[in-house]
């Protein structure tokens, strides 16, 4: 049983590993930069996403948001004036724990792609599966607050090791928690040596510019022309 | 495509449900209460455990860790002298994102039911697909963080409308998180009305004696004799 189990989840992961590829084809010829956007339940994506998707100078900014069910973080970051994508993975994909890259394929007649310059796709709260599915993206970014402990880089190592920039956030609780940032970061160094990390706090806006400059240098970075 | 997936997930589900049934025989056959018990990552199961785990009057505890990889939760729960199991989901499982009856049935010979009353299975740290996968249990306990916010009931109603018990953890940083609680247990109350929920803090203390209550009348109640 076992076997067969395997060899589903490796055919699954090749298919998607081609429709990711066909997505990336798709965004690279409008010119899009695309950012898969992970985290844990509740680390803050929404909150870091609603601070500077309104407000990046040049850089026009789409989001399609994954849920397993409801909008409420579409209705938020709508508010802002960028345009945004509902994906709920409920309702025709049986309540899948992550995006794949077929479930964005099937959302992405619905991006505005010639409008916007970067796509910041906000996955499933979920440190596992999401870690393993590419959907087509040219980086990963993400969230680890640090109220979920200084633990979780060794507990869920993928997540930490495929991530090109790790955003440390909530760090206005830090004087209210038995949480210390350095070892928190040591083991993040232990399973993804020197990957790029910012402080941050959505709360107070600490740390919040440094952000946005790291998106707007990656947009400024693309090679591609826009169609 | 789709229909293929549906399909052997629902054939995935009732094998799990077949064996989580031979489970739960083998369970009451040693009269041996179970709790599954879920969260997101970093919510506090662990720490809530260990206010407990050592220190319930009349109840001998044993514990079944599961984690993707490390058994870092163990050797905490180890300390206070406690049964402890550890199952990876990661070597031989594919680092499944949810424990499922199999899973635990693998661990049974190495658990020392005999010798307690009450099994804790942790499960592995996330919202979504533990939720769909019976173990054996004979209640489920979630642990939501106030720190990931008053929206989760809806965004993840099935784990929130499976449990039997809701313990809302981190109280003690209310003060400083723009989160009222209050408004956390009305969505609470839209997709599981009057499900029973302790408020607490791990750190603190605060709602720990209930917690202990809780279970320890969870043992009271089983019905069948010990062998």
């Amino acid at each position: 049983m076992h076997r067969t189990k395997v060899k589903i989840v490796e055919e699954a992961l090749d298919a998607n590993n081609t429709i990711a590829r066909a997505n990336r084809e798709d965004f690279d010829r409008h010119g899009v930069r695309v950012v898969n956007f992970m985290s844990a339940p509740g680390a803050g994506k929404t909150t870091l996403l609603e601070r500077v998707a309104g407000d990046l100078p040049g850089v026009r900014v789409g989001v399609l948001e994954g849920d397993v069910q409801g909008s409420m973080d579409a209705d938020r970051l709508a508010s802002l004036h960028v345009p945004v994508t509902q994906l709920n993975t409920d309702p025709g994909f049986g309540g899948e724990c992550h995006l794949d890259a077929n479930m964005v394929r099937s959302a992405m007649h619905e991006l505005p792609l010639d409008e916007i310059d970067l796509l910041v796709i906000e996955n499933v709260g979920n440190l596992v599966c999401p870690a393993e599915f590419r959907v087509g993206e040219d980086v990963r970014v993400m969230v680890a607050s640090v109220t979920e402990g200084e633990d979780k880089p060794l507990k869920y190592p993928l997540m930490f090791r495929t991530c090109d920039l790790v955003l440390i956030n909530k760090l206005d609780l830090l004087p209210h928690l038995d949480v210390e940032v350095d070892r928190l970061l040591h083991n993040l160094d232990a399973v993804h040596p020197d990957v790029e990390r910012l402080l941050v706090s959505a709360r107070t806006g600490e740390g919040v510019d440094e952000w946005r400059t790291w998106l707007t240098e990656l947009v400024a970075s693309r090679s591609g022309a826009a169609v």
